[in-house]
Formats: C-alpha cells, sequence, structure tokens
C-alpha cells in the first residue's frame, strides 16, 4: 500500500501499533515493525527502567515510543533517556506537547501528537508535530468523547489549511481491513491500531483477561475513571479510559467518590486481580472494536491480513463509485 | 453509485435522509428524493395533522417517514394512518420495533430499523427489518454512546450471520463524500444523513440557530438529557440528545435535577426562545459532523456535491490500495 505516511515513514503498511501502556513492550513493536507498519513501546507513565528494557527486547528493529504527556510533565529529564534510544518516533498523547517539541525536533525523531480534539489538533500543529492522529472516544484506553468518525476529516480539513505537510492517522475502532480502507477515505493517511494488537500474542496480556476480551461484543465496553480512582492515577479531568464492563466496574462507575473515600481495601482487591487476572475485577482497556475480535494471533498475521483485506476493500471501491 | 441499498429501494445515490423531529418536513423530503436520495418525513412524536401535511407538500414524489417507536407504542393507531399515506419506507428507531413490524410488512412498505447497539440489530433482524440503520452516537439528535466507527462493521457481520438479505446503513458524522465512502468501506450499503440536511435551505430551522450551527465545529456538540427535561419529554433512560452546545446546556447539563423541580419558568424560557430562535437557550440538535458544514445550500446541492465526491474517493481507492 502506498500512502503519505508510508512514503515518510519507509513502511509498507500504514499501521502504526499503539504505544499502549503495559501491554506493548518491545516484543510486540519488533514484530510489528518487521511485519511492514511502525511498532511503538508503551512508555506511558514512563518507568525508565522497563522503557530501556523493551528497546533492548526490540534491538534490531525501528520501534518508536509513547508516553503520557501530562505524566511526563512530572518528569522531564525522561524525555532525554528516551531520545537517547533513537526511537522511530515520539509519540505524545494527553497533554501539552509543546514543551518537549523542541528536543523531539532536536534529535531528528519524528514527533507523533494524538489529539481528541479540533482544538488539540492546532495546538499540536503549532508546536510543529510531524504527524496528527485524531483519536475517537471509540478507541480503548484514555481518550475523550468525539468519535472517530467525525473527528477525522475534520482535522484533515484543519491541516490542509495550516500544514499541510504534516500526516495524519486515524485511532479508534479500527481493528479490520475495512476500518483501514474507511480511514483512508475519511483523509487519514494511515491508521493507529491499539486494540486489535492488545488482542495479539506478543502483547503482554494475562491470559485469563485475554480470554474474557475475545468473548465481548463491541456493547460490553464503557468510558470511565474508575479505573484512576481505584490505582490512584492522577489523570486530568477532561480524560477517562474505555475498558470492559465487568462486576467491579458495574458496581463503581458513578460512585467514583465512594470509591475514592474507601479504606484502600478495593484498592488491594484490583491491584491483587489485576496480578492474577481475575476478569471479574481487573481491568482490560479496549475499545469498541473488541466485538470484532474473536482471537490473539501473533501480531505479525494480524498486520498481514489485515493490510491484505484493505487492499481489497479498496480496489473493490471503483466498483461502487460506478460511473 | 451502485450498491445493494440503490438497487433495493431504486435509488441512483446510497443515501436516505434521515426523518428529522421538527426539522425534515415533506419539502425536504421531495427535494433529496428528486435528486436521488430517499427522502424522508419527520414523524418523531407522531402529530398526524403536521404528518399529513407534509405528505401533502411532497405529493408526487416519494417519501418515507419516520416516527419514534416508544411514542408510537403509546398511540398505536397512527401507524395505519402514515401507512395509509403509501410511505416509500417506514423508518422506526428507539424502541422496540417488533409489535408494529407485521402491520408494515401487510402494507407492502419496507421497514427500517434505527439501532444503536448490537443487541438492538439483533432484534431488528429477529422482527424481519428490511434495512438495519447502525446509528453510531457521532449522530446529531437522540442515541446512544457507540461510536459510529466499529458498530458499522460489527452490524455487518451479524447480518452476514443471520440475515444477509437485509440491508445496511450508517449513521453519525457522514457529512461528505469522504464519509460516505468511509461507510460504504465498512460494510454498509448506505447512509442516513441528518445534520448536513438539516443545515438546508429546505429543512425548518429557525434561520438566528442555523447561523449559530454554522461557525460551530465539532468540539462544540454535546450529549445531553437537559433538552427532554426541560420539554418535558418522557424519553426512555438509556437514549439522550447531541446537541450544539449553548449558554443554556451550559448552565443546566449535570444538573438536571435542579431544572425538573424547577418552577416552570425555564420550561417558558426555553420554549420562547425556540419561537424566537434565540441561539443561546434554544437548541439545535446537530451531530459532530456540524464542524464540516460551514453553509446550507439547497439539499439537491448537498446531495449531488457528496456523491460526486464519494465516487472521486471510490474511484481513488484503488491507487492506494497499490498491488
Ligand atoms: C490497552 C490499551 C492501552 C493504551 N495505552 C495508551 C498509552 O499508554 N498511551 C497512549 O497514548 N495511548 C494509549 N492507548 C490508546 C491508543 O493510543 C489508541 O488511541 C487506541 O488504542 C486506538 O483505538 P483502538 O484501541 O480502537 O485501536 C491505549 C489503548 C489500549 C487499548
Ligand atoms: C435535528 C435532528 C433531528 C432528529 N430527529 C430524529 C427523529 O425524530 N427520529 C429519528 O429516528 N432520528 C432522528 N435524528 C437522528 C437521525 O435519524 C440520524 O441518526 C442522524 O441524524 C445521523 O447522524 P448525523 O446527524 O451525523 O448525520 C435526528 C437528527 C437530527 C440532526
Amino acid at each position: 500500500m502506498k500512502t503519505r505516511l508510508t512514503e515518510a515513514l519507509g513502511i509498507a503498511c500504514p499501521v502504526i501499533q499503539a504505544p499502549m501502556a503495559f501491554a506493548a513492550g518491545g516484543a510486540l513493536a519488533s514484530v510489528v515493525t518487521d511485519a511492514g507498519g511502525l511498532g511503538m513501546i508503551g512508555g506511558a507513565y514512563g518507568d525508565a527502567a522497563w522503557i530501556n528494557q523493551q528497546f533492548d527486547i526490540a534491538a534490531g528493529t525501528r520501534a518508536g515510543c509513547g508516553l503520557i504527556t501530562w505524566k511526563l510533565a512530572q518528569q522531564p529529564h525522561l524525555l532525554d533517556q528516551v531520545l537517547a534510544r533513537d526511537p522511530a518516533a515520539l509519540f505524545l498523547s494527553f497533554g501539552n506537547p509543546a514543551p518537549f517539541a523542541p528536543a523531539v525536533r532536536d534529535a531528528g525523531v519524528p514527533l507523533i501528537c494524538q489529539v481528541q480534539t479540533l482544538r488539540d489538533a492546532r495546538q499540536a500543529l503549532d508546536c510543529g508535530a510531524d504527524i496528527v492522529v485524531a483519536q475517537g472516544a471509540d478507541a480503548g484506553g484514555h481518550g475523550e468523547a468525539r468519535g472517530t468518525f467525525a473527528l477525522v476529516p475534520e482535522i484533515a480539513d484543519e491541516i490542509a489549511r495550516r500544514n499541510s505537510k504534516a500526516l495524519l492517522c486515524a485511532a479508534g475502532g479500527i481493528t479490520d481491513g475495512r476500518g483501514l480502507a474507511a480511514a483512508l477515505m475519511l483523509g487519514a493517511d494511515g491508521a493507529v491500531i491499539g486494540t486489535r494488537f492488545w488482542a495479539s500474542r506478543e502483547a503482554l496480556v494475562h491470559p485469563r483477561i485475554l480470554a474474557r476480551a475475545l468473548s465481548a461484543t463491541g456493547d460490553d465496553t464503557i468510558r470511565t475513571r474508575v479505573v484512576d480512582v481505584v490505582r490512584g492515577f492522577d489523570w486530568p479531568g477532561r480524560y477517562n479510559g474505555r475498558v470492559l464492563r465487568n462486576p467491579f466496574i458495574r458496581k463503581w462507575h458513578g460512585s467514583e467518590d465512594a470509591l475514592k473515600l474507601g479504606t484502600g481495601a478495593e484498592a488491594a482487591q484490583w491491584a491483587a486481580a489485576q496480578d492474577a487476572g481475575d476478569p471479574d475485577v481487573a481491568t482490560a482497556f479496549a475499545g469498541e472494536g473488541i466485538g470484532l475480535i474473536r482471537s490473539a494471533p501473533p501480531a505479525g498475521e494480524i498486520l498481514a491480513s489485515l493490510a491484505a483485506d484493505a487492499q481489497r476493500c479498496l480496489a473493490a471501491a471503483a466498483s461502487v463509485a460506478g460511473g
């Protein structure tokens, strides 16, 4: 496949694997890169030792790294450490990227900014993002309220007006070839894909959590703050996370204040369940696309079949156009 | 353009104009049908005299009619009245269509069921819907939480498994040719489009409300219950409506209980503003696609350029596929 993104990054398929907190390590990232996409280490909250370890695992293959911007702002020295690993790209999300953009540019590393609103997109373009990722609420993990479908073309038009050299990826709900083809029709140059790679052999996910997720439909997810409250993560109020509903989420969603005031017993219960992979209590961050996912094959196979299906969809499009 | 929907309905362009409450009368419906789509009268809450009047206005052109299902259940006699007008299709949304499906089938009228979840889609297929509309939260007007992007392919797969003769339309966030092309890539046979036609010359919208909406971005909408609370519409709890934020919505969103307990002064204020077209208080139901809309031309022009753009996008798709 050939888009502005494949040309800019020198990749075969216009897919960036999302830098998923805890789940996307060096093994996943390197397999995705080897298969023709761009793999990303989920640097997330910034555990420097873990990030280094994952870069070591990915050694010999190009891998990017993602960091959560508001958390990076609390430990800005981390940026140089990550840039020293010569990442294929730096992926910033959830916060103002402006303070970090100059160092990324000076290091000659492509800057990817994931945004949730048109307003964010303007900020990302103003600070010189090479790639803007329009992330819709359909996505797994943290995000905001706007849907993927209208956000992508609106940001595509903004890019055309402000800096037509910037590239655009769509994120949120893309799990198969249809989704990639649709993202390109909406004006994106490629896609950022999380949930589909979360359900892969190489992702760092507890098998019991994964098994539960593979039987879910897209109706079974919800955006909530419960998980951040129970683990004491201080996310800015505008963001929440899309997770699979389970008894723990059902119990506490809407009662976050009570959870916060709790004795900490819930925090301990949740942490233990997370380790044990108890799917009734532990959290699976997953997007609405989970309903299209029924197995967790090797990530390389996922990307290959996704690309082949997208090519089929795109090739068939002309016959629909008639004329 | 040629899809299963154009063939089934005998239309030139796979677009159904949404049956928008208060805004979609016979003038809009007939112009959309004349331009090659399928126009719909927004029968909504079931004002029989108004519906009859709009069918009279549309006389000579095929027009369908939409009804809100939970409201129809309170006045089931209305169905025969609407079927007596020989609608091109009956469009039911928001509630269980099963009690009404047999009468629609007996009348030989195509049944369109708009759904918000996979579960709803199964119900619609079970009662024999001819066309299922997968409506994402991105949409203007009432709806639910799931995003358009992953809902459409998930329901496409469900249709393939359960009743591959049923057709599928995508709704929510489709305003231009890119959106229509993307909907087709996701596995839909066509699109249901509301907001884009709401902003047209033929829609029944106060010019001051429209003018405000044309300057909005997609960031400016919100899903809320405020409007139904202030006007005393008894919507089932699972639904809310996407509207443009304005001072009235900002004041009351999150304080719906206080609004309900109010003296009725707010209800009077809101109703007066609705008549006067005061955009700070009156409500514009609009989807996230409003950010892609800058003018309100005749609906026939909207459809013609949307179709031409979609054809261009689809024709260009093959070159992206490479090969
Ligand atoms: C398990 C999981 C963890 C995630 N963690 C992060 C993260 O640490 N940083 C980030 O920028 N995005 C994160 N995301 C969001 C992704 O960047 C991306 O927007 C999303 O996965 C795209 O939607 P999809 O899941 O429907 O493919 C995460 C997503 C998932 C599913
Ligand atoms: C002003 C307005 C009024 C609406 N009223 C109704 C209605 O009465 N019945 C219905 O089934 N859907 C109604 N809808 C929703 C549409 O059927 C459709 O799902 C939606 O417009 C599609 O998303 P879009 O607005 O982004 O095109 C309405 C939408 C709008 C914008």
